[in-house]
């Protein structure tokens, strides 16, 4: 059998006859994405029914893929009734596809894109804590493990691509999306880039347990003016390279199927049809050979916003050339790509490619094989025990102790007497998950009351609770409440922060009772998320006057800030006896930090993201040049808490490292080794940071730069070395050129707790 | 006589002669500026004795050029009595003059460059308004002719060379030197720039009353990082070649001698070591011949800060190679060139030319023929009643009416009854002067409350004064005071702000009394100019507080801003009856006021900033993309005051524009025409503004840019009409390959009152 169909013929040539039997028409289809949820309808019985236009659109060959089938949130508008169970879920995509294969003509299978950046955005998956807190975790491995997790959940449903991990680099904490992020840091983000490329594909595209992982935003998107999310991003390419492609780059040597362009330009060139960016570096420079998708409606920017084409012909032609091969839920290219074929302003042969590599990617995924999926390992495997003890390691590690004055935690149980937990973010199982959520059932999501209240158990008529304020609004109705609970107890637990919660129907919470009601939506508490900028950092509503209150009471006050971006408070950091930033911890988030708060767990997470003192004090991050001044007027440069730091329960000792060898040749390796020991009196793990400094390069180098980290476990006593192998990558600069080199001259190697302390040696290359 | 020092010969010829007869150490000596008031003592006569040393390095040929030799302020300790006046600091110049041609073996003369941004920064010296009050005007006939005054008061005295005009483009108010600037748009900067040079040079260097315009800060300083004094800029070329580029090539094409390096970095390369800046776009794409200046120890910044050149030698090798001709105020040249050269590092040919252009310029000012000046003349013309008036004239047309609720302004001396002046900006002379100001005395400087008195002359017993607060500290015993005068009043002018005064011993204001008193260096004004940049754009200190205790009296509040960078206080925008931004207004600021208050002149200012509503709305500038973004979770992205903003006494109405033709080809031009009728009861300046938009174009531009502005007096009733010539170089773009072409398509004409609104028409090119 010559044909596409034989899975005994090499994949290059099942695109080639394929490719060579499709029409122009079905050719342009590949390039389509519907938004999947929108195909059906569900029956009674689970099951579901195609709408007579999808299926008419399928008949003809008009659509290649489907735009997250399975998302449940308020913008789709289903919800835990209307939703699909796991196994239905699969049971539907299996319907979609049998469908396809048997009512196109040639029996092309969709291919399904989800959104899963930490857990599937279905009804019934596993809730991750955001991408910020899995850096936070500074442990690679741990994250690849949840990757992992979060592509069976997805692809045991029949998705077979995610759109994650997200790779930009953020510059400014204004903006709602830093929360979706890893953070500051280069180097960090490409190592858990790889891990994620390699957790969410490794096993092989054709394996029921990997998606493609879709870098996205490709570039800048983390840089862009005033945090403001999409607005153009002022950068040098020299920056670009050396900063927010590194991810990229590193992902892509990790094997990355999938890239998405990013809605923002830069200087002047809109990322969605920069020939620059997508073929010269992306395939030219780096090698990459898998497909190129737009972010939703990016196309369409083109001409409104952008207006860097007249038309939409113009605008499909403007893409597809500069590489673009798939359009994210977009109507641009079904609607003006043939007749830009047809006017000759668009190219078949750009056509042919882009439709070859989606077709190569799908043969890759073995949907043409084995195109369908087990509807009860579904059930199964998602949200499995498994998964969700991962969710709680992943908070475990990730949950960053910022301040502890005079040991303050952990809590000793037999001591602390009553402990009242207040705060609007205390038990709100939303305001605890992120951006890019599904409905959840009640009792699902642990908060931190009752991650208290299950920690205590028996004991748990210890603990008082107040909601005290919400997020945004200015309603002091809860103070007295809140006051009142907090006078009865030891020890104030303060739950605050922010919320990307949508509308999901959660309910507000009455302030005078701390009972929920029904939801009233002009009570909203999001204040973060894709779309909620921010032109402050500082608490919103009266959240920072509750905790003035309540701190004038004179009890122990530890903070918890729940939230999806630094938070800047000087008073709450002055005067709290504990703070943990804990960002949004997932759906075992209470149970996480309640481990914590009572020391069953020792903290471990360390900031991956700068937190400014004041808004006027950005941007603030750690690697910044030298010259990036001293103060303002109001205050100095120093951020609140600086970029790696996080306390410990216990606490550790470094040796002077040790380079060998001290001078090597630009291309060869030094290793660099530390001996840590835990002088403190419990276990924990430490994350040993090794921070480079160029002395002297022929352009301006950031001050120090993280390329290297290792997170050990180390018992009371115990002593550990820890190796780090620098190589010309860790070394090299990126030129005027943009060349990346090695320059002979001496680099200092600061290995320590953070970004601040280290021991320092000198390594030489000559 | 085939000698240099013939007049007869070519500059050229004179060059080459000169050049050829000098030693390595005296062409070394060239490129050396030494701090000039450092090189003698003044004696009990007004004479000077210059100092051994300075008199054994000009032995040497050590020396070619001296900074800021009259400078007087607290930097360099050159107060009103040890200061020389104005025909004191031209004998000064002669005698130091005089000994370099008499006693160097070569007899070159010195180069005497002065700091005369807005006034020579001398005792004696007319202070003008600053630049971004004098831009303010829109007036670019009557800034040229403040440039032309500035100049005949420094050359009267031997000052060959002014630092300024300063052509920064601001994108982020915090920075300090906000106030030099003329603001955020690079068309105003570029007509503004021309004006300056033409002002400053335009009857040929060899004239008594020029001086060589010193272009700076070349390039990008305006944006850097978080608005912070010279910390690296994140711009890619593009942005940089249309955006702060322009004003630059616009000034060099008006003829400009000299560029300063600005101390900041463009994406990791230093402006002071790039070829690429200094060589490539200056000299080869420009035509520039003039030279190149470091800023002050900007050369020293490549080997500390920007760590770039490893030693010294290196440093002055990088720059002298990327086309540095001459060290501002710094050491590096003389210590390390000679060496580099000797080492071979630094060529020689390359100091060749920098010391030809050098030479060239100082024939081209006839120093070599005319070295000296005439004291009586400097006398004569500095400080002239003519350059008061001028002084006063440019702050009369730069001062901005903000607001004017139910025409509060003008006042009417009839029935306006008691007029309390409050505030810390009332009556402080030298917070009124801006940044780089010379000592003044007693009575010189008019502050609005003695504007006022003159004004009101013998009614002046109408004026109360209180000042209430001061600018920074957080004292309020001065509100009793406040309040107790405001209360006896009908009218309150509260004159609020901000200060760039350095430590003149002005003595602080006793809160309590009104008196001043003696300094006291704990309670400085200074809360701007350079170095000192704000995380906020509030005002400091209580002023709000002030003002809104002064509000809750319910008298009529007239604000009165006096500052050097916008300030954000929506409640002052919302309550206050009207409000006037001052910027600094100068030594005359205080008549222009009072009659602006009294409508003896219509106020004509119009921003050439925008003004933010909050610090953590930045950036905010009206040229920005269409992408650049729709709201902050707290607020949209509207300017309290957009660009181009400014309130008259009485009104103007548009007609629609004419254009003429309505299709063009791209190297054609076109003429847009208006009538304009004021439509109110007195006469007034009116600003016609015209702006462009470029439907659409092969990258993106901004939504609006200002491409022609005329400023018209137009009596009550009174039309004209107004015409501007759109040429390729208001139409063109830059591309991505950094070239300015004109391209086919559509453009909207806009024009009005400021950036937002207008009477829009098309203009085609075909």
């Amino acid at each position: 059998m010559t044909s596409y169909k034989n899975p005994a013929l090499s994949i290059e040539e099942r695109v080639q006859d394929l490719l060579a039997q499709m029409t122009l028409d079905e050719k342009v289809g590949q390039l389509i994405q519907l938004f999947g949820w929108r195909t059906f309808t569900k029956n009674e019985d689970g099951t579901v029914t195609l709408t007579e236009e999808f299926k008419e659109d399928i008949r003809q060959g008009k659509i290649g893929s489907l735009y997250a089938t399975l998302r449940a949130d308020p913008w789709t508008e289903v919800t835990l009734e209307t939703g699909l169970s796991p196994a239905e879920g699969a049971a539907a995509l299996n319907d979609i596809q049998r469908f396809v294969i048997e009512h196109s003509r040639l029996g092309i299978p969709l291919m399904f894109g989800e959104e899963c950046s930490h857990g599937h955005m279905a009804i019934g998956a596993t809730v991750y804590p955001v991408p910020l807190l899995a850096a936070s975790t500074w442990n690679p491995a741990l994250y690849q493990q949840m990757c992992e997790a979060v592509a069976i959940e997805t692809r045991s449903q029949g998705g077979v691509a995610t759109y994650s991990p997200v790779l930009d680099i953020v510059r400014d904490p204004r903006w709602g999306r830093t929360e979706e992020t890893y953070g500051e840091d280069p180097y960090l983000a490409g190592e858990l880039a790889a891990a994620a490329v390699i957790g969410l594909q490794g096993k092989g595209l054709d394996s029921p347990d990997t998606v493609i992982a879709t870098l996205k935003h490709f570039v800048g998107y983390g840089a862009s003016e005033g945090g403001r999310n999409a607005a153009p991003v002022h950068m040098g390419m020299k920056e670009l390279h050396e900063i927010d492609l590194v991810p990229f780059r590193k992902a892509i040597e990790a094997g990355a199927i999938s890239v998405m362009t990013a809605y923002n330009e830069i200087d002047g060139v809109p990322c969605t049809s920069s020939e620059y960016l997508l073929d010269d570096v992306l395939r030219q420079q780096w090698g990459f050979d898998g497909f190129i998708i737009t972010d939703a409606s990016a196309m369409n920017m083109l001409v409104h916003g952008y207006n860097v084409a007249e038309t939409g012909e113009k605008a499909t032609a403007l893409s597809l050339q500069a590489g673009i091969d798939l359009e994210m839920s977009g109507y641009m290219f079904g609607k003006y790509l043939k007749s830009a074929l047809e006017q000759g302003i668009a190219q078949e042969a750009h056509l042919d490619q882009a439709v070859s590599r989606l077709l190569k990617v799908k043969f890759q995924l073995g949907l043409f094989d084995q195109p369908y999926v087990d509807p009860e390992r579904a059930a199964r495997v998602i949200h499995s025990p498994e998964h969700i003890e991962l969710a709680r390691e992943v908070a475990r590690q990730g949950i960053i102790l910022l301040k502890n004055e005079a040991s303050a935690l952990p809590l000793q149980p037999s001591s602390t007497g009553k402990i009242a937990v207040i705060g609007p973010n205390a038990n709100k199982p939303y305001n605890q998950l992120g951006d890019y959520t599904s409905p959840q059932p009640v009792g699902k999501v642990i908060t931190v009351l009752e991650g208290l209240r299950q920690k205590l158990g028996a004991d748990s008529d210890q603990l008082l609770y107040a909601p005290g304020c919400r997020i945004k609004d200015d309603s002091r109705e809860g103070f007295d409440l809140a006051l009142d609970t907090a006078k009865q107890a030891d020890t104030v637990i303060l739950v605050l922060g922010g919320s990307s919660a949508r509308d999901f129907g959660e309910g507000t919470i009455d302030l005078r009772t701390g009972q929920s009601l029904v939801h009233d939506s002009e009570e909203s508490d999001m204040e973060c998320g894709e779309g909620i900028d921010r032109s402050n950092l500082n608490l919103t509503g009266v959240q920072l006057e509750l905790c003035q209150q309540i701190y004038a009471l004179g009890k122990k006050l530890i903070v918890i800030y729940i939230n999806g971006r630094p938070v800047a408070e000087p008073w709450i950091d002055e005067y709290a006896d504990a703070i943990i930033e804990a960002w949004y911890p997932g759906q075992e988030g209470g149970h996480a930090l309640a481990e914590i708060l009572y020391g069953d767990v020792n903290p471990s997470g360390r900031l991956t993201i700068s937190v400014p003192r004041h808004v006027g004090q950005l941007p603030v991050y750690y690697n910044s040049k030298r010259t990036r001044g001293k103060r303002y007027l109001e205050m100095d440069l120093q951020p609140a808490y600086a970029f790696g730091h996080g306390l410990s329960y216990t606490t550790f000792a470094y040796d002077v490292p040790v380079v060998t060898p001290v001078v090597i040749a630009p291309d060869e390796h030094a290793q660099v080794s530390v001996q840590i020991t835990n002088t403190g009196e419990v276990a924990g793990w430490e994350v040993v940071q090794l921070y480079l400094t160029d002395l002297f390069s022929s352009v301006t180098r950031p001050e120090k730069e993280l390329k290297g980290f290792q997170k050990v476990f180390l018992q009371p006593g115990e002593t550990t070395t820890v190796t780090f192998t620098l190589t010309p990558e860790h070394l090299e600069l990126v030129t005027s050129q943009l060349d990346r080199i090695v320059e002979p001259g001496d680099f200092h190697i600061q290995v320590g707790s953070n970004s601040v302390e280290g021991q320092v040696v000198t390594l030489t290359v000559r």
